[in-house]
């Protein structure tokens, strides 16, 4: 009964109060995480929640509190993943100005693995599920901005150029072919060609 | 009996034998456009045979008769409508060498529309179905080839020239992503500034 005296009356101890914030937000990472590895893997038909909480290691009930229904837990799952890549992209180069192949090359990257993969299994079910298809219509276009944005800024891409921002739109709708490309078969090879060659021409489009 | 004397011994009178093919060629080419169409629109867990052969008015019997499995009739349906158009793309443009940008977007066309839904929502399925992946991978690999052969006959683009291949090539995967973008959204004004920009680009880089 000790620990009670210094908390606020009726209140929970700080020093209870905040690991469990902090397990609450543990729990939830990996409930994400999860849901990204589990849609990549099975796609939407074998993604529910109760199979997330199971690979999480959480019980349907602690997953069902943070995650009301399917579709909030998977579209915010995507995004999170999103954000996170997208923070690694922008550290990564944030020394100092980057060389545009590298560039390129890194915004490939984000359209291989399984973050495209679930992103591309969402996408799919959203075409034939009413319930689902506004969710991940405002979803795609909100990552497809700041992936647009990064893509400009990393690239030091001048949009009031006339041309340029298609010439920067072409190029991730390029990144989402050859991540669609790499779903069936290992591309790798095929497109580290492809990603050289446009390097090249993206290069003398932008200068 | 009449009818019976101009016929082989024990054989169909050909007069009878002809229409039957007919109707049997037609037959197919309806279930094969029925099964492109629903799964455009219902995606792999809602395509069924059964399905397929309602939506084409022919018996379940008979619909199996062509196709015995799903995955037959599925690869058998996207495979068939990509040769259809295939031979459109290469009659359009037979008379006279057409001006690239109008190439670029015919090329760009062939992955918007019920095709290429239907295409991706067997590609998608393929990713996470064991029996499915083989016969989709192997479509996916011939599919692909015949329409590099286009584009690049189309483009008079000369692969001996080093990089030119890799255009080509990456042509194709941007044409792929456009397709993607347009899935959930109409992406139709975005898709035509992009294509306007990248037919510029593309005429640079091969010339």
């Amino acid at each position: 009964m000790g620990t009670m005296t210094d908390t606020p009356q009726g209140g929970i101890p700080r020093a209870r109060q905040e690991p469990k914030q902090a397990r609450s937000r543990v729990t939830r990472r990996h409930l994400l995480e999860a849901a990204v590895s589990c849609l990549a893997e099975h796609g939407w038909a074998g993604s529910t929640v109760g199979v997330v909480a199971e690979r999480a290691g959480v019980s349907r009930g602690a997953a069902q509190h943070h995650f009301p229904t399917r579709e909030v837990l998977f579209t915010a799952a995507v995004e999170y993943v999103s954000e996170e890549r997208s923070t690694a992209l922008r550290e990564l180069f944030h020394s100092a100005p980057a060389p545009r192949p590298a560039v390129v090359e890194a915004l490939v990257d984000l359209y291989t693995g399984a973050l495209f993969r679930a992103a591309l299994q969402l996408w799919v079910a959203a075409s034939n599920e009413e319930q689902l298809r506004p969710r991940v219509t405002e979803l795609e276009a909100r990552v497809g901005r700041e992936t647009h944005r990064i893509a400009v800024e990393l690239l030091g891409a001048d949009e009031s150029v006339p041309g340029v921002r298609e010439t920067v739109q072409g190029l991730l709708d390029m990144a989402r072919g050859l991540g669609l490309a790499n779903v069936l078969t290992d591309d790798t090879a095929r497109r580290a060609r492809v990603v050289a060659q446009w390097s090249r021409i993206i290069e003398d489009a932008l200068t």
